[in-house]
């Protein structure tokens, strides 16, 4: 009696569930609990703004302020999507959309000249749960590269799209066009300009990236979350090196490379010399090092950014989160703007210098 | 007295090396003998030309001759600089040059068309011994891709160059230029007008490389070698998918998942539907279970294939080979041009279909 009544009921339950849906009636899915710890997912947000050689000597106090308040406000703006039962997705979205609008990060508005002056802004973004993934590289026009992935990921069958083909790609989604000089910042001129200069007295080639105090600085914005339900989400957005050419692209919209999400191991955003991280698949590499070797994800990002990174003298960083809420952001720069909220913090936590 | 010698026997050895190097009159390296086994290692070639829905109903002989002869000399060019003391890398490139060239596969000459009815040509090469790479994508006017990727590896401080700006590099190189109707070929022609026509009549959004029969095929070209100096190498070159746009990209230039080389695991390139491959970060992966779980090659390749892509309904198949010359070119399609050739075998041994 008692199994028909269950039965009953779930039958109805699912009939409701159908017609709720279909009526979109149903904006949030349940919060879930994890199996393995009976415990709700603790919902966490960590992102990065960056890796180099970011020393406290070279920064004025002003500048520091509002680097650590442009982080806070990312955090912030993705947080309340992850306290309001929206999804991981929404949250790196919605922090990385933040981060894009401010001029102090190379990625969207403010991010680093190529050598003709212009932008090439590179976005990449992957689902934990389904493992489908989105790519941009090379674009123009789209205010935020990072919506540009998410379209295509969503959107299209393909996972990566470039150059003009993406920024067609995005206006047909209906995605927020610019003129690229909406992009361009004086800050970001003079560093190129600085750099062509430098290039006419240096016959080793051309030169990329070179931060004030004439050392490299990776500009790079990432954030991984992990939302209610359990689901873990990655995405990266950037605008490369200043002065790249010939249609330079980074680690960053390489999913693999510079982008990842896998519910069963963690999500990986990286920020660091592009080209070491492509011919090291670093973002997998943490991923496979927990689904192989069992490593935690504290360990399995440490072994890949001192002990195989470092030796080869590739600087940069990462954030990685597993589904328990497990998180680590190391780096072997002098620095990285980085942050996490979660459950525990009643307010966003975030550094940039290495002692902190 | 007899260590003194020794000592300046040693000295005079490594002088004489510098001095030969210096001029120019060092032109081979020496063969070297596996520390493992105390055994020179076998040069040994591996190539694929593409898989997918390859049936020996849906090919007139005439044209399956046409393959495996080109499957067969592709092989004796690339085994021939393998048997002259050549390096990997140098075997690799012959091959896939040979591959570029033939009007038979999708890549260079008789690549697939785009939306626009033009070539987008990507590639890549890896070089597992010092684990630097090379990639293009969306170039239009180089003759032989994998020869751009190879420049980019060598001659630039990147791994990815993109769009007219890789042409350009290219270009200034020294690498051969053509006009991109040299590409074109009537069968490439007839394939996207066919495939627009079924658009018209398709709601579905827009299509993507269907083959003669309807059912997909995945053209790629791809080779791995490994010389007698013990290193490892992996190139791939594509046109992509009939009837592309938005600049989409796929697995082949994408280091990690359509190509990958490292001499402590193995040389990996792939072929099949490339936004699964990234996804799945497919070459990576199949080196790091050989190195996290110490899987054979043969074994790791298989999981890949069969466990992790063909639930996914991820269709392809990929060639990997170790620094012992142990190979194995598994794929989970109908079909899979393929062929390899080794000191074992008198003549390159060359496969299409599943029961051979």
């Amino acid at each position: 009696m008692l199994k028909r009544k269950t039965i009953l009921l779930t039958l109805f339950f699912v009939a409701l569930c159908y017609a709720a849906n279909a009526c979109h009636v149903l904006p949030k899915q349940k919060a879930q609990t994890n199996i393995m710890t009976d415990k709700p997912y603790p919902i966490t947000l960590v992102i990065h703004g960056g890796a180099g050689t970011i020393l406290k000597q070279n920064m004025t106090d002003s500048l520091e302020q509002q680097y650590r308040q442009a982080l806070e406000q990312a955090l912030l703006a993705g947080y309340a999507v992850l306290q309001n039962g929206g999804t991981s997705l929404n949250a790196v979205q919605a922090a990385i959309v933040f981060m894009e609008d401010s001029p102090l990060f190379n990625a969207g508005k403010g991010a680093v000249l190529t050598n003709e002056g212009t932008v090439e802004l590179d976005a990449a973004v992957m689902d934990g749960k389904t493992g489908s993934a989105g790519a941009v590289a090379g674009i123009k026009t789209v205010k935020n590269p990072i919506l540009a992935a998410r379209k295509v990921m969503e959107n299209s069958p393909h996972v990566m799209m470039t150059g003009t083909g993406a920024d067609a790609f995005a206006k047909e989604q209906g995605l927020e066009i610019v003129d690229p000089a909406y992009f361009i910042t004086d800050y970001r001129l003079r560093a190129l300009q600085k750099i062509l200069e430098q290039e006419k007295t240096d016959t080793t080639g051309y030169r990329i990236e070179l931060s004030e105090s004439g050392k490299e600085k990776y500009g790079t914005v990432g954030a991984i979350a992990l939302d209610q339900y359990g689901n873990l989400a990655a995405g990266t957005s950037t605008g490369g090196m200043t002065n790249k050419r010939y249609g330079r692209i980074g680690d960053s919209p390489i999913i693999g490379a510079g982008t990842f999400a896998r519910n069963s191991t963690c999500a990986v955003s990286a920020t660091g010399h592009g080209e070491f991280f492509i011919r090291n698949v670093v973002a997998y590499d943490v991923s496979a090092l927990m689904e192989y070797l069992h490593l935690p994800v504290q360990e399995a990002a440490k072994r890949v950014i001192f002990d195989k990174l470092l030796p080869q003298g590739g600087f940069g960083g990462l954030i990685a989160l597993d589904q328990q809420g497990n998180f680590t952001m190391p780096f072997n720069s002098e620095g990285m703007y980085r942050g996490y909220m979660n459950a525990k913090t009643a307010k966003p936590q975030v550094f940039i210098f290495k002692d902190e």
